[in-house]
């Protein structure tokens, strides 16, 4: 097992990994940015190093600057957490040539599956069904709107390096397809310095539905069921749940095994998502695989029983997974929503700053991953989140009354929060129901979503 | 199902019921002193009716004023917590007469249980195996000290009415009986208003092992397993664990069917304890029967997946229990300590104040209950109890790093707790290798129980 792993990350995702290392009897060392100096993370951790200024691409995104304070540190393996350097190929590799273990698949699988287009056809070859169309990689105008027309309208325009939503554009008519496929394109060469697109099949009014694997270095993979994160403000995850009320025992099993033997294929090792969408005829399609650690894993570990991060550290350092899939049960119901420092009245704008007081709610099934504390203050420079507020019940319905009672007690004050907007999502009429899609904010916030 | 609760308790149990009412959609009512306005629960509650002055005789534990405010605030049942009049028969049979559905086993078994010589007596008739000698009670010292010898020293002198260590002494041998005898009684008057004795066998070193029942109004019960509650000053439990590191698969079964005749004989209703004492041989005897919900009744909640505040609600209401004992299973190993406004250098003197700073640990696994928040000030009236930190882990080594962890970063600011003194026990070796019994406080800490 390791001695000490350097957590490459910050926030919520690097106190929960440090927490893990802790109770495993293993040191940590927590790497931060000059903006980051009172964050939870750098003040919990065995030991802590700067790693440079608050622009993530000379501290969080550096990777130089990590391997240097991995090698100085004596830490002998690296966990990525997400985003990040988590889904960064070359990262993986030099870890390896500089012989630190990185807790995640390698290099190869990363680069593999963060090509959207190669991963799409990996996952054809497996037997895994994909949305219609984009084949391809395309990079001209003219070129993509050939491809949209073959498939018929309406479709997606996607970068093939994107992600979070980046790059992502629908056209529903050639009308407007040329327009799309320039934004997205711009995108895409914005944020990830790379022009290739790819068109295909735009599912309506789809289900977010992704599949959690876990695999060791002997082969063996196992499903711990799936999560709908269906309910998106532009394609970015608001709340997510474990079951979703929408896969019968059946089609999990189904929908299980296809992506067991998807990670079969392509010799996957450690923790990683299929993403899914779920039409309305229950029709599933490979969407792309995350190789890394989600945000929304708690929900998976309130249903499974089982420490996702603690596994990945045990595969790792070339243990066994802990279950077989005979012994993966899923139990009762979890509930996770994303807390964040944005302003859901200004158009979800972020709005860092002075935490004057937090009061975070506890009791039975009540989970809370946070970063904050009395009187920190929120950088500006990072992702807006400030905490995963998960939930456990006997049923949905159980889960949905304990997150609602749990939101209410939860006070953050001193910036505006989107603790309200998710109250009001769980008192929606077809939310209770379970009736959702990721058309759910558009359609009933709309006056949020402008 | 009930329309209204209200809750007769204050403090970290009286928030527990109030989240599970609501969580049930049970609308609620907080009772609160003149020194509780600013209590959590009083804050939380739907509504809130001020009972009257801070010592509880004139509010939690009076009766008449308590079932006022339930019939002004048209509440249909009351949920007593523990202490206070959890254990009063009176109230009990008071809340019948006006129809007001008592959460709690029926006047007469409170009576029955509340009662130790009696208790006692039903249970041997039971076939639960008792501590030799004690059969009847006792009065005057001299008749006392002839049941002693007849059972052999050591003996334990007990009130009959007693509990929470009052009214309890060891003696040791004939030259120390009668000073222990007059001193328990004292006490007993003092404090119960009964000078009612019994005497029976001391066991040396054993553990206390309680088994938690469930029982509904068709004859229904099961059993939940069992706590170990041997770490003890002064015959108050400090921290709680389930399953017991002493109780074999076997012997769980045997004494968890002891404890659901015993019930059975009794024609229990509702929550209920058993505890019992195991000597070093395995062998266990009765010792009492607790007819509510007690402190420690989370750490069976996390290894059995029952929420047994919203079991007690529903078998209140006539509906059967939510499992058969084949469904009832034990995962993982639950710790529970109990986190005090006291110091432990000054012989855990209770110390109450201003809390200028609460950061509660979270995270996978981690349950937090308390009333406590930012800027409360611990009133000086009540029990010192501010917190109970729980954890799930998948053993009994898994949850002891995860306690440890979680007390390292719990922070209560302020005012002084134990949290270093459970920090330490925690840590002692004798601790981790489960090698407990009720005397792990005072061998391994006798510098802090002068």
């Amino acid at each position: 097992m390791f001695d000490k792993i350097l957590i490459a990350n910050r926030g919520e995702i690097a106190v929960r990994i440090i927490r893990a290392c802790r109770e495993m009897g293993i040191k940590t060392v927590a790497v931060y940015s000059e903006a980051d100096r009172d964050c939870l993370h750098t003040l919990l951790a065995d030991e802590a190093i700067c790693i440079g200024p608050a622009p993530s691409t000379q501290s969080y995104l550096n990777m130089e600057r990590i391997l240097t304070a991995t090698v100085a540190m004596k830490a002998d393996a690296i966990h990525p957490g997400f985003g990040f350097l988590s889904e960064n190929a070359r990262f993986a590799e030099l870890c390896e040539k500089c012989n630190i273990t990185f807790i995640g698949p390698s290099a190869d699988i990363i680069n593999k599956m963060g090509n959207k287009s190669e991963a799409r056809k990996t996952m054809m070859e497996a037997g895994v069904p994909v949305v219609p169309g984009g084949k391809e990689a395309v990079h001209e105008v003219e070129e993509a709107r050939l491809v949209a027309e073959k498939i018929g309208y309406p479709v997606m325009i996607k970068a093939s390096s994107g992600g979070g939503g980046k790059g992502m554009r629908i056209s529903r008519g050639p009308e407007d397809f040329d327009a799309n496929f320039q934004n997205a394109q711009m995108e895409s060469i914005k944020g990830f310095s790379d022009d290739t697109m790819y068109i295909e099949k735009y599912i309506e009014k789809p289900r977010h539905i992704e599949f959690q694997i876990m695999a060791d270095k002997l082969g063996n993979v196992v499903h711990l069921g799936e999560r709908d994160c269906s309910i998106q403000r532009r394609h970015q995850k608001v709340l997510e749940e474990s079951p979703s009320a929408a896969i019968s025992e059946e089609l999990r099993k189904k929908m299980g095994e296809t992506a067991v033997q998807a990670a079969k294929a392509v010799g996957y090792e450690n923790a990683g998502t299929i993403e899914f969408l779920l039409d309305k005829h229950k029709n599933f399609y490979f969407m792309e695989m995350n190789t890394r650690i989600q945000v929304e894993h708690p929900v998976t570990e309130l249903v499974s029983g089982l420490d996702l991060i603690k596994e990945q550290i045990r595969v790792a350092a070339g243990e066994p997974l802990s279950v077989s899939q005979e012994d993966v049960k899923i139990t009762g119901h979890a509930i996770e929503c994303r807390i964040n420092a944005e302003n859901p009245e200004k158009n979800f704008m972020p709005c860092p700053g002075l935490i004057t007081n937090v009061h975070v709610p506890g009791g039975n099934g009540v989970r809370v991953d946070t970063h904050i504390y009395n009187d920190y203050r929120v950088p500006a420079n990072y992702d807006s989140m400030l905490m995963k507020l998960i939930v456990h019940g006997k049923n949905r319905t159980e889960a949905i009354a304990k997150m609602r009672s749990a939101l209410g007690e939860l006070i953050i004050e001193g910036i505006e929060t989107n603790v309200d907007f998710q109250f009001d999502i769980l008192s929606h009429e077809a939310y209770q129901d379970g009736d959702i899609d990721t058309d759910f904010i558009p359609k009933y916030f709309a006056e949020y979503v402008r």
